[in-house]
């Protein structure tokens, strides 16, 4: 078991109704307020009008930085930054699903930020000054509302870059907000959380049985929930569930002692949608049971893990773990063909162009050539046509 | 699904040679430090002499406050506050078990507080002002390390009174520092974190399922290592899980999103150890098999929770909730008897002396009478009684 650092001070406010305490916990910030949010949903479900009273009512003053992007852009970080320093701003809220709390954390180190944004994301580090972000969240994926990260892109450069910032001081987490969520949007938030449990699950540690354990805690409280809340979008259960393993997905405990692993999956997936703007659990559903066949295939070291993924995930039995570690790839790809995703890399648009240049992008840091089952180019390249 | 509020602020230090961290954790708060510690087996196992190497080396001035008792005294609390004030101490660093840190808090606490200590541990509420505390853990058990509680008792009254003090600033948990913990030690702190799992996982929500699948990945995770741990002490490993789920056994994440349970076991046990001065786990793993039995007996509700205990954690199969209900009883008596602690409170020197009064105190904020499977006082001296 490997030493670990927790460190995740974001106080989390979960549950129906848990907006009213919205006034008390902006007012030890300040009373100016940056709102942001994306492209109007929120309005949709009257919460933006909720907090808008609840902040009017409450002597907030509100400046508003509206449109940010799925896989936000620098422009809106520039944006929201230069808001914050024209406005005197204190504070800023967030109301949305990552891509709006990603942003915003960006926007919170940016406006304590001199000189070039861009940069400041390429070179972003814990501990930065940043003013204090509190959010409401609004879709169950990223978590993002319990980790200090974001992904900003800049598609001049084609770059997505994913780093740290800042955590939320608060997070309100009520899962009532999320039975708008298209079945689409449903389904690829809660493929990117399952995502972010497997990408730290598959691992050379054996002996961290805590958080081996809570991952697949996680993966089953997603596979039992993400299908009742396609069927009934606003069971209340099953929102509440999918928010709340949201909020650990991406924490990193249930990954706490384990070596490094890359997060292949994420590492290749931040290029497809840098490259094409595609939605990323729509990506990582394409890409992930494709990652897994081709490791297995080749690697011969990773049957047990898997044959444990079958075993303690899907519920599967039997004595040879290789056959198992096949059938749970297996009950993973039946599991996304319920979703209704694409499948295929080419229904969404993309071909093989870029693929050689994503292959050694998605490498920086070493995180294919030093993961979990170690990837060269070649096998990027490979595991990428195999998703066409 | 029940609403809830996350907001655990401390930043844990976990593995091997952790303890480095501990200057520059201290730095911020201030140059003098009050060490607090137990009996002097922090001596035995040289982590004294690295404490005071690491504070003297660093410029630290250091005041100690030893003797902490296992169930520590209101006296002890009223000794450390003392020092504090006298000394204008600027951070308690407590070195120990979870007595040491549970006194520590109240210390913290303590030294802010004007007034007589029982009445502020009788009227403790979080958000009192406390000095800020470091701890250094030595035993897997009570999760102090990761909660703002603590238990103090007042053996002029019989009293012994779970509350909210205040929450660590940093804990650093090394698991080689509990290399040495006895036998003894070991398996009776390790029943206190599979209480303190127990007692929110037989509950009334069963729609809470992260929390219901996390609850069975601690208890699998202490399962798994403790007779490990018992066999070979020095298995890092083993102690290195026990460590991490002492951590979260505690912390209530468990139970988010679930109904009030009131934690009967906790509540008499602390009876029984307000008046007898008894190893907490140990009294826990005599109270809760028969605490189980007598639910179980006399409230057909409780058997689908029991059934699902029997699957999930102990991996028993078969159809009949009634009849795998029972077996995983029976399972976790099997587990306590490999673990040779006291088996009846006849064992430990208690008699029924006390027991009309000890059902009547339990009672406090309704813990038994609105528990899981309400009791009544015949119910608590009934359960008391099969303990004998």
């Amino acid at each position: 078991m490997e030493n670990y650092i927790h460190n995740i001070p974001t106080k989390i406010y979960f549950g129906k109704g848990q907006i009213s305490h919205l006034p008390e916990v902006l007012e030890p910030f300040g009373k100016k307020v940056l709102l942001t949010y994306g492209g109007g949903s929120i309005k949709k479900i009257g919460l933006y009008d909720t907090v808008m009273t609840l902040l009017n009512e409450n002597g907030f003053t509100v400046t508003e930085c509206d449109g940010i992007e799925p896989n936000p852009r620098i422009q809106s970080v520039e944006k929201g930054a230069k808001l914050c320093r024209e406005n005197d701003i204190d504070v800023v809220l967030a109301v949305g699903g990552g891509s709006v709390i990603d942003c915003s954390k960006a926007i919170c180190v940016g406006a304590c930020y001199d000189g070039d944004l861009w940069e400041m994301v390429k070179t972003a580090r814990p501990g930065r000054k940043a003013l204090p972000l509190v959010d409401v969240l609004t879709l169950s994926a990223t978590g993002s509302e319990y980790d200090g990260g974001g992904v900003i892109s800049n598609l001049a450069t084609n770059e997505k870059i994913g780093a740290v910032f800042c955590f939320p001081a608060v997070s309100i987490c009520d899962p009532t907000y999320t039975f708008s969520v298209s079945r689409y949007q449903t389904a690829a938030g809660s493929f990117d959380i399952m995502s972010h449990i497997m990408e730290g699950y598959f691992s050379r540690t054996d002996d961290s049985d805590l958080s081996d354990f809570y991952a697949e805690a996680v993966l089953k409280t997603v596979i039992k929930n993400l299908p009742v809340a396609l069927a009934e979008p606003d069971n209340y259960s099953a929102r509440a569930n999918l928010m709340a393993a949201s909020t650990i997905g991406c924490s990193k405990i249930p990954e706490y002692g384990k070596l490094y692993t890359g997060w292949p999956c994420h590492a290749l997936e931040h290029e497809l949608s840098g490259f094409y703007d595609i939605t990323h659990g729509t990506g990582l559903a394409i890409l992930t049971p494709r990652w897994m066949r081709y490791v297995l295939a080749k690697d011969p070291t990773v049957t047990a893990r898997f044959a444990r993924f079958a075993r303690n995930v899907w519920g599967l039995q039997g004595e040879d773990d290789a056959v198992l570690a096949l059938q749970g790839i297996e009950a993973l790809e039946a599991f996304i063909a319920t979703l209704d995703l694409p499948s295929t890399l080419t229904e969404v648009g993309i071909d093989e162009t870029h693929f050689e240049e994503m292959a050694v992008h998605a490498d920086l840091g070493g995180r294919l050539s030093r993961s979990y089952s170690p990837l060269m180019k070649e096998d990027a390249v490979a595991i990428l046509k195999n998703c066409l």
